[in-house]
């Protein structure tokens, strides 16, 4: 029995997770909750599973939280609040698997606890590696600990990585929709509204990770991901458009074979492989093979999607880049959807704050989150004064 | 520096089988042929690769290539023949690895002896697993021998197999060309000419596997190897049409992840794999991601290729039916060619051969011989009556 404490239990992931804890109550049990601000989530949570330990955003909701499961006569579950509530979650000792899911750099501080702690951690927290992939990876490493991918690309490369050794690896290929813009002629770019980049073709996903995929700097954080996780410079990371996202990704050997894995794209899977790794569990998450009629690909457009070419340079340049990268974007992003930057200004944002940034690879978590404020606050700058 | 025995050293899978050779001299050094009745690629590869020993297919012809290699004044290489010579160099002291490449039951008595010497064993002899699939198996389990397929689909299966462990495979899935009859309507099967069938859309072969291929009786035989090979049952052992080719085979894992392999359409490709097992080494064959356009798939129809269900019906009967399908395929195919039995009196002959059959397993080689005689012989005699 794997004892799970889950960073972001009222997300998306979150659930995704306890519903693979519910179909496999034999394997596995959740008795570990960091939650964000939704109360009556948490409660519910508390309500169904029981935990020893829940934390919430802000000690008035974990006040009241508090109060709530008196009234409903249930002992025994520790209410605690903000980072270090999650911190206690994430190193609880009881723990066996620490699944990190909550958006933003704010799982940063218990995700690299849980690694220090010497946790198995299934990763879904883009910033763990684009941000402080310097400092978790190498804390990984110290620490003997397994950073298992939770999100479709980078779980179908570690899967595809078990064909061979790291040192017989050519490239890896990670494959993109290509996003609502993929067949859009350049000269329109310009004028892209939110209203259409706010139109996935493939997936209802949050506004900022929606906008990411139209851009494709999605992709170029999962270029940056990859390159951390297992270890590869950039050019060794290609990307592949491939809009039926059938092959999730794959990895290219030096003897000229190829692995490629495929699968329905529901984000059950690749948190069962992580969770069950290294088994696999039975599951009812079955591709129809005998149903598959084509699968589509195409290159990548580097003309009209510069921020794949900003994610390369970032990766190739330096930590603080990576987290330049990021944090612009996210400020970028809230520029064009409130009206005040055009589509192609949210590359442009982010080049030149890149340019502004000076090399360097932080010396702590504390150090990433100051990188991370002055980017915004340069993205800021850059924005208003157009 | 792996030393190599060559069976079948002057066809296509040995002549593909030494220019790996010559690629890596560093790794792989071939020190034994088998030859068959071609007395000038025998001597040439005598002058070239100066084995230990070469047998070749009859006294004469040994006879011969001695005085050859002795006007040319090259000493130290023993001339062997016939069976008793492929044995021979199939078990040679010094030999690491055995590449079985004749074609035909000719290789069977030699790789059986291979096995039985503790040889690591590469595959290219489809009925060392069709007609002794249950003796050569139970060898390798009992001398602990690893049998490392040569051929495209059964070598991407392997491949794919290391993403999990045996028992967290759902099912495999082959893929097949479909051959030159894929789209063609039912109605015109009847009339089908030894001269439409014998074109090929993708690759040129021999006239019996270009034939096997026109049936889809040549993935029937592979269905019954993946099934002795990786000890399946037939339903776990599926088939989808991919006419392109690209991807080779695939395995279904129990959590619904499928692993793909793809590379080019190159026999060294999975000779190399065989050979470098369990590493992989770098070579130039590479596959061309960026310009891969789109892959296509459909079902396979049993209705129009009879001998997909004979195979299957064969595989779950017995190893006697697998040695009959295979002998009355080959005396349908030449009747079919001599223009003595119409398209589908190939199936309908192997499907009146099967029901002649009685379950069993041969105990030896010997029996096998004298279980694919029989079928030869019952199918000659059915398609002399018609």
């Amino acid at each position: 029995m794997k004892k799970i404490a889950l960073l972001g239990s009222t997300g998306s992931i979150g659930q995704s997770t306890l519903s693979i804890c519910e179909s496999h109550p034999d394997r596995f049990l959740p008795i570990a909750f960091a939650a964000g601000s939704n109360l009556e989530a948490a409660f519910a949570q508390c309500v169904r599973w029981r935990p020893k330990i829940i934390s919430i955003a802000t000690d008035e909701l974990a006040a009241s939280l508090t109060v709530r499961l008196k009234a409903e006569g249930i002992t025994g579950i520790e209410v605690v609040y903000g980072t270090a509530g999650t911190v206690r979650v994430a190193t609880l000792p009881e723990v066996d698997f620490v699944v990190s899911a909550i958006v933003g750099v704010a799982g940063l501080e218990a995700t690299y606890s849980a690694v220090l702690a010497g946790k198995t951690i299934g990763l879904a927290n883009k910033e763990c590696l684009v941000a402080a992939g310097d400092l978790i990876l190498e804390a990984a490493r110290q620490h003997n600990v397994d950073l298992l991918p939770i999100d479709s690309e980078h779980n179908a490369i570690h899967q595809c990585l078990r064909g061979g050794a790291p040192n017989e690896v050519k490239q890896i290929w990670l494959t993109a929709s290509g996003g609502p813009f993929r067949n859009t002629p350049l000269a329109d770019f310009e004028h892209i509204t939110p209203a259409q980049a706010l139109k996935h073709p493939t997936w209802v996903m949050g506004r900022r990770i929606t906008i990411d995929s139209a851009t494709m700097l999605n992709k170029g954080l999962e270029i940056i991901e990859a390159c951390r996780l297992f270890n590869l410079p950039p050019a060794q990371v290609r990307v592949t458009v491939h809009p039926q996202s059938t092959i999730h990704s794959l990895v290219e050997y030096i003897d000229g074979s190829i692995l490629a894995q495929i699968s329905v794209t529901d984000m059950r899977l690749p948190i069962l492989y992580a969770m069950a790794w290294p088994e696999r569990i039975a599951s009812d998450l079955t591709f129809d093979m005998a149903a598959l009629s084509h699968l589509d690909f195409q290159q990548p457009d580097f003309a009209r999607f510069p921020c794949l070419r900003l994610a390369y340079e970032a990766a190739a340049a330096s930590q603080n880049h990576c987290i330049a990268l990021n944090a612009a974007d996210e400020i970028a992003v809230e520029a064009f959807l409130a009206g005040k930057l055009p589509f192609l200004g949210i590359p442009r944002t982010i080049e030149q704050v890149l340019a502004l940034t000076v090399s360097g690879s932080p010396a702590s978590i504390k150090d990433v989150l100051a990188s991370d404020r002055n980017a915004r606050e340069q993205a800021r700058e850059l924005i208003s004064a157009i």
